[in-house]
């Protein structure tokens, strides 16, 4: 049997509801502070994964998330997902109808209305200051409440499995009870994320007996095991996975939503999401991380930018034959792409299948193969690194390949400088001026900036915009600096890592140099010549 | 029962050798390069951790890993762990002897070789190109070699579990050669991380009680599962884990090893680290990667900056009644911290320790504590960090104790400026001029040097030394920088770390600014007036 699982392959798994909760929990990670615009750019997308509900937030407790659920009735039209708000049961000593958290969650509209309850005894007595009999009344008569208004209820059981392993009877009956009352699922939290899978599996199997009705998960990576967690309830029987897109969450986050959706789907069978949407899951998590301005993790499971990201020389040469050896799915079944890295480690194999991925067949080019292989070696060894810097090494690539190096301009001569404004050390002026030549002639331009570098960048634009107007659109991103052999002071070697983007597309380059200055010198006029040189631009 | 559970509490789960494979592994992460330098600074971490062994590299395939080898030899003593030396079996119709990869593991010298070897035999056929008997006799003879030079052997049974799924009697027919040839151990890998738990605790019980000997578990992350993977195998009879710290590995990553044995030590109870060094696993893992410089992942399970960071509102003030009921573990036994929103610095009490530690009582100065408190936090919000430089956080307390900054000199202004050469626009100069002031009068220098930082250092020196010959004695050994807020591109903040001796002892300076230039002279002038105040000079 091979585990190489196609993703259209199998559909025998269990059928299992996907319940996002990024706009809610997610929202609680460090950092992280959405709008209302923000959720209503990001559910659109969740939707087109294909999730079975999302919930947009707490309406009634956070003005916010109340603005959200009424715009979202009015703007979003969505193909799958339904909505769903998030509150607690009525409060200890009161009624559903007389507590104004409660109605705001019906005020919502929202036809999927997911109520927070204790189930952990010690919760119950200490946090809630009340006693077990009086909890499962506010659970019993909340839920009826909502099933009266004609919502479709979801149970979340706050830290369940702690409370399980405390005082199974009351854990359990607090679930019984909301079932009983008519709520569609009961949803196991781990809230403290200290579980590891197989207690997971072992409670929920224990739980599954003793009650009638849906279960759920919801699990939080504290053990760095939410994926794992989760998948353990499914298979002692859950069929309702709560999480969120790119793991986001309080502390070490939720379960990451994308990994779980893609073990179900490639490893057990289950096909859970609407319309296929796992073959856009790379794109979506992406897209997300773009609205939520938090970087994406490039070691994420399936769609992180390193998932299928293959750097050993070793393997190489195998995977040119026969990635279903060193591949555990086909990266386009979550829409993500094979990439080699190259790097000392690696050899003529790997390059060759890089030059593939660049559009460059070098298959029979065994001369340029070893020239190249040469000079990235010697290129490493003084401190370039190409496996984050693509432009450059096809910039290499293209130079052995033809014979000389792309070319728009000749570099004349440069300088920079920065110095503190007399009598105020602390306060520095940058300045930069290069001389260049095009076709057009001799040009000399002064740039200022708030740092040398960014000085450069600013003279090295204005001298060439004349001549290349499609500098306009170019605009570093990112710039990424290291020292390299560092336990010789400011003798050391400097390596700059440059990320330009036109928009559309982004590129890296490199460089290499005894300062700072030199090395962003060398991965600037890179990052200008492979962005003219994509845009098709002749030399003038 | 509470999962809470204390680090020195229980003790009485299984014994589990704990193996790292950050040097070798781990260095093939997208964008990792580490120098021998940075080896040699990382292998005495680890042993600190408290890990059984360090996987070095693969001496006689690359070149760097030879020399670590060597260098580690004479130049590193460790406390707990073995060094193991990572490579193959010898090749297809060869002997052990007469192949040059086998010997270098012999001449390495270290006393652990871990031995690669095909188990799965579409492996073996396809990527070695050879029949499963060729391959039981490569590992059969190989291992006894190593056996016959005196070394203990491990073997690494390279996509075990795809192979046993495939062909069960050909897996096991491989590690059953290994070890009845006299390896210690097998490991039984993931190579290509696609395992699911339940699958790797299977697999794992029926090969023990198919082979005698010690099993061990190597997992990676494309299921998001490595962590738990790996604690399935444990829970399945395995007895040795490999990983990497923060999991940094090729692709998805290695099992983060940091969380391995949290999870073992706190939740199995099984005691796995020498020298209770997970009490220092949050420092330990945040100064591996600053010298890897991949930036920490603030939702790492345990050690992350995120981990027990909890965002105010409806449980914040019963955490601070009964944090028990919200942790699932003691921040303590990880060295982390619940309120980690600002840093570890930046409490009073953590402050008044440092204090103590750096020989300043600030018993009953609330007041001083109070102030310099709220000084660290305004600091770390624009960038500086004072975990890494005690030095530069000692000269902001003694302002504080004292009224004033220590000073040895005036600065009126200072320069730095760096040009080509003109018509070689790679050949760089750099220069730079100080104006400074101290009580012989004033001083204008000129310093040149490779760089900008580096001339910036000399014309300091070249200033002062007349007035403070001291000077003579301080060198420059580490230099470090870190861009944050990258996305900004080269208006972001940049952050520079320096590292002084004067032969005895060492002292760090921090320095933020928009640029590296004046960031470094920030940190040179507090490594220069820390260096003159620990050298109990008078200001001249």
């Amino acid at each position: 049997m091979s585990t190489t699982t196609n993703a259209d392959a199998a559909t025998d798994g269990p059928t299992v509801e996907v319940y996002d909760t990024t706009l809610r929990d997610g929202a609680q990670q460090e950092g992280m502070n959405l709008s209302v615009a923000d959720k209503l750019a990001i559910a659109p997308l969740l939707d087109e994964l294909g999730v079975g509900y999302i919930e947009g937030g707490w309406p009634g407790a956070i003005p916010k998330d109340t603005e959200f659920f009424a715009r979202a009735a009015k703007e979003l039209e969505l193909r799958h997902a339904r909505f769903a708000a998030f509150g607690a049961t009525c409060k200890p000593g009161t009624q559903p109808h007389a507590d104004p958290q409660v109605r705001a969650l019906v005020d919502s509209g929202a036809p999927v209305v997911t109520l927070v309850a204790k189930s952990d005894i010690r919760h119950v007595e200490r946090a809630l200051r009340t006693d077990g009999a009086e909890n499962l009344r506010m659970i019993a008569e909340t839920v009826r409440y909502l099933r009266e208004a004609d919502r479709d209820v979801i149970l979340d059981a706050e830290h369940f499995f702690d409370g399980y392993r405390f005082d199974a009877d009351y854990a359990t009956a607090a679930i019984r009870t909301a079932l009983d009352a008519g709520a569609r699922v009961a949803v196991l939290c781990d809230t403290n994320g200290g579980m590891l899978p197989h207690w997971v599996g072992e409670v929920v199997a224990e739980v599954r007996g003793q009650v009638d009705g849906l279960l759920g998960i919801h699990a939080h990576n504290d053990t760095g095991c939410a994926v794992a967690n989760t998948i353990a309830a499914v298979e002692a029987g859950a069929r309702h996975v709560q999480g969120t897109v790119n793991g986001y969450g309080e502390r070490t986050g939720n379960a990451d939503l994308v990994t779980v959706v893609a073990n179900l789907e490639l490893k057990l069978a289950a096909p859970v999401l609407a319309g296929g949407g796992l073959r856009e899951a790379s794109r979506l998590s992406h897209a997300i991380s773009e609205i939520t301005n938090i970087s994406p993790y490039g070691r994420q499971p399936y769609v992180g930018a390193s998932a299928f990201a293959h750097k050993a020389g070793l393997h190489a040469s195998a995977i040119r034959v026969d990635p279903d050896l060193y591949q555990h799915v086909d990266p386009v079944a979550v829409g993500n792409d094979m990439r080699m890295l190259v790097s000392d480690m690696a050899g003529r194999a790997s390059i060759e299948l890089k030059g593939r991925e660049l559009g460059i067949d070098l298959s029979g080019r065994s001369d340029v193969l070893g020239r190249v292989t040469e000079r990235v070696k010697d290129a490493e060894a003084q401190g370039y690194t190409f496996d984050a810097a693509d432009a450059s090494f096809e910039l290499l690539l293209r130079e052995e390949l033809t014979g000389t190096r792309p070319t728009y301009f000749g570099v004349e001569s440069w300088r920079a400088s920065v110095q503190s404004l007399p009598g105020h050390s602390s306060i520095t002026m940058a300045e930069a001026t290069v001389k260049l030549h095009t076709g057009q002639g001799r040009v000399v331009r002064t740039g200022e900036g708030n740092g040398p570098v960014n000085a450069l960048d600013h003279a090295l634009r204005e001298a060439l915009i004349d001549v290349y107007p499609e500098l306009e659109e170019f605009e570093l991103i990112d710039f990424k600096v290291r020292i390299l052999d560092t336990m010789s002071g400011t003798d050391a070697v400097t390596r700059v890592l440059i990320e330009t983007t036109d928009g559309v597309h982004t590129w890296s380059t490199v460089g290499v140099g005894p300062d700072i200055i030199e090395a962003s010198w060398e991965a600037l006029v890179d990052s200008v010549v492979y962005g003219l040189l994509h845009a098709e631009v002749a030399p003038r």
